[in-house]
């Protein structure tokens, strides 16, 4: 399985992160096709050569076409999607997919699915707090991670070709690990901050506070301005594991509290010195 | 009172923050003296032309000439400082320090002060993850605010002339509030994030998830490198307002995660709606 340029990508779902592999793909020289509800996103990147063909529905002839499709679908919709259109699907097309959960949805998906399409999992790792194909750019993949999600299904030869496409999109690291350790590890890296950024801006009203903002609390509370829509359904999908990690990160502030309450400066050293410690493994990368 | 640049300029404490103020001054012209403890310091700072003179220890002479005193000291230090030394101020000086905590030290120096020397306190709210002379930079103030906390003993010329250093220092805001409104807003919107910063590295080892980290986990703990000695103090200082933060943030935090329990996805998209509107007061600044 390679990737090569004259293969025919079918993108659907093209928000700010279909719109982004859009523009990241379409500059190798791949025909782009999409298929959005929303028409005024299809006209918006056929306008601006985002991409070569669009439809606001799925049509049976560039489905049949596509070698490869990518799914930029909110997990519950992407099920379904799959359940009713893959009888379109061309024998031997690789799928991919960019949801933030896994397990979720990887399982269910490779259960469903045709046996002659294989569905490789993988989750870009970047991000911005605006939507839609208007706000995408590739340039939001170069500092990021791309994450290759496989399950025992997965062949050897998909591995590969999807960790080809997280280098070709320009994403700078590129790992693989199980659906298990992805949402474990995003559960923490990802959701936990996003609930710690609401919670700071949601337990009092603090907005006359502005004028004295600190860089500390704009870098924690940048991502306050959260999609609601879609990040209520990835904690939903991601329950278990966000909810022991709000557990823990809840008592550890207990901890810091009570030695606060206590005066215990050197217990509160300590901790400030761990932390700092464990940060360094961060500013390397 | 007015800012002259003919005026003798002492910085007491020649750290990350006195040296950014001494290089920010040199700039204008003023003369800028400098005692730190650390020889080190004061030679680096000599070398490089960001003091024009330098002392290791209180030099009656130069403590004598000084216009203009800065205390870029430690708070419990800073008060100790001013109880031996005052004798050497000149007659008319006036006093001004850094400091990240107001109550605990403002009405105590202000009491233990002569009378014909004036002290009004200011808090730059700029920082660095890194520390001394040597890291110092007036660029730090250029995106800050400037905060002036009179108490009632300050003469209104004393509250212009600080407005206006904060000015010349080159702070994009400069704003005045009172001691007690000052260590309020400073435990949310500071102390309170650090804490935040801290027990999301301390609640359990996970720095083998540095490979994947998102910008949101690398923007929550930026400041989760921090300097134990000095946080410390600054979280002890202010220890009921930074109490009572901690404890209206757990209980948002406890609110989120029983929404979360329950599947109540609208109780949780409220939650991220308010919280991106509130968000949107800070965007402006």
């Amino acid at each position: 399985m390679k990737l090569l340029n004259t293969q025919n990508i079918m993108i659907v779902g093209l928000g700010l992160m279909g719109g982004s592999y859009a523009k990241a793909l379409k500059r190798l020289d791949f025909h782009i096709c999409a298929i959005d509800t929303n028409s005024d996103s299809i006209d918006f990147a056929l306008e601006n050569g985002i991409i070569d063909e669009g439809f606001t529905s799925p049509d049976p002839d560039a489905l049949g076409k596509a070698d490869i499709l990518i799914f930029g679908l909110y997990p519950n919709v992407f099920k379904q999607w799959i359940a009713d259109n893959q009888k379109y699907f061309k024998s031997g097309a690789i799928i991919t997919d960019v949801t933030g959960v896994k397990q979720c949805i990887v399982y269910d998906i490779q259960s469903i699915l045709r046996d002659d399409v294989e569905f490789i999992a993988a989750h870009p790792m970047a991000g911005r707090e605006v939507y839609g194909v208007r706000n995408s750019t590739e340039k939001m993949f170069r500092d990021a991670n791309f994450l290759v999600v496989p399950t025992e299904k997965n062949t050897p030869g998909a591995v590969e070709w999807c960790k080809e496409l997280g280098r070709l999109l320009g994403f700078i690291n590129v790992t693989v690990l199980s659906p298990e350790e992805h949402d474990k590890m995003i559960g923490f890296v990802s959701q936990l901050t996003h609930c710690i950024a609401v919670a700071l801006m949601t337990c009092s009203d603090n907005t006359h506070l502005a004028d004295y903002t600190a860089d500390s609390f704009r870098d924690l509370t940048r991502i306050a301005n959260i999609n609601d829509n879609m990040w209520s359904e990835l904690f939903l999908l991601n329950k278990e594991a966000l909810l022991s990690d709000i557990d823990r990160f809840m008592a550890e502030m207990q901890t810091l509290r009570d030695l606060l309450e206590s005066d215990d400066r050197e217990g509160l050293r300590a901790k400030m010195r761990l932390s700092t410690e464990r940060r360094a493994a961060f500013n390397k990368k």
